[in-house]
Order: C-alpha cells, then structure tokens, then sequence
C-alpha cells in the first residue's frame, strides 16, 4: 500500500475554481484500478490550501494515476490558479 | 466530526526521538472518548517531517485532546526536538 497526501495551495482569490478542478478529478481518480481511497480536503484554517489523502495499491498504481489523462487535464487547468506547485509527498504510517 | 491534520517538523538528527514521543501519544488519544480515528504518519520523501490524521466526535473533543496530561507531557518532551512549533489545522472534507 503506498500513502501519498498532496498539499495544493490556490493563489489568492481562486479558490473557488481550484476546488471545483480538483473535485472533478476525484471520481475518475477513484474509478482506477489501483485507487484504495482518494479524499479531498479544505484546510479551515488557511482557505487557500488542499490537501488529498489517497491510498493507492502499490507504487506503480500511484506512477500510472499522475499519467493519466485526466491528471494532465486537472493540471492544465488548475496551472493558473495554483500559488506554487503541488507539494507530493509519500508516508509511511508509523501509528 | 472535526478533521485535524498535525504537521510536525524535527531538527536536524531528532527525527528517531521525536517519532518516539508521537508514538507514544498514540494510545493514549485513541483512549480518548471524543476520540473517532488517530494515526501517524511519516514523510517518506521529507523524513523530518510527521503528519498525525484525526478525526473527534466534535470541536470540543478536539479541544480537550490539546489539554489532556499525555498532551502536554508529549509537549514537554519533544520541545527540544522540534524544529518549529506544530502546524496543526483543522480540515473540512470536500470529496
């Protein structure tokens, strides 16, 4: 199982259409093969960042979702509201 | 539910000692009666780096965690090895 969470943080004032970017990607991101689970969260603190937590199979089902087409799509038309790059990290639960 | 995300950040060479303590908070908390989920997890790619994922029954489980003796104990322990103060937020799932 590989665990990845995603901190993507929206410029200022386009917060409303990143969200609705990154909401159109969970469904077909659920409907891949090796997709566990795949959550969208808001931080409530500091409206301008996301957070996915999403649990995928093994390492090469994470590798083939962020070649997917409809990964590509999300970033091209998440580019103009994003404040910097999406921060991609992998974990490791240790509790 | 309250969802809170914990971004923990050891100094340099504190990472084993800082896991040891956050740990060892783990059983605790899930003991706690507000308590739905609690778990840890360590960045693969930024090893310093902790995240715990919570979810409380409601704002004031949540609150009553931060005062619990074996928070503040843990507090009190990991000082010295935290390279920053917690960033703890509170999240809202929105897929």
């Amino acid at each position: 199982m590989v665990r990845i969470m995603a901190r993507i943080s929206a410029r200022e004032a386009c917060e409303a259409k990143l969200r609705e970017v990154l909401q159109a990607l969970i469904a077909p991101s659920r409907g891949e093969s090796g997709c566990v689970s795949y959550e969208l969260f808001e931080n409530e603190d500091r409206p301008l960042e996301f957070v996915t937590v999403e649990q995928w199979a093994d390492q090469a089902a994470a590798d083939a979702h962020l070649a997917t087409p409809h990964v590509a799509a999300a970033m091209a038309r998440a580019g103009d509201f994003l404040a910097q790059a999406p921060l991609i990290h992998r974990f490791r639960q240790v509790g």
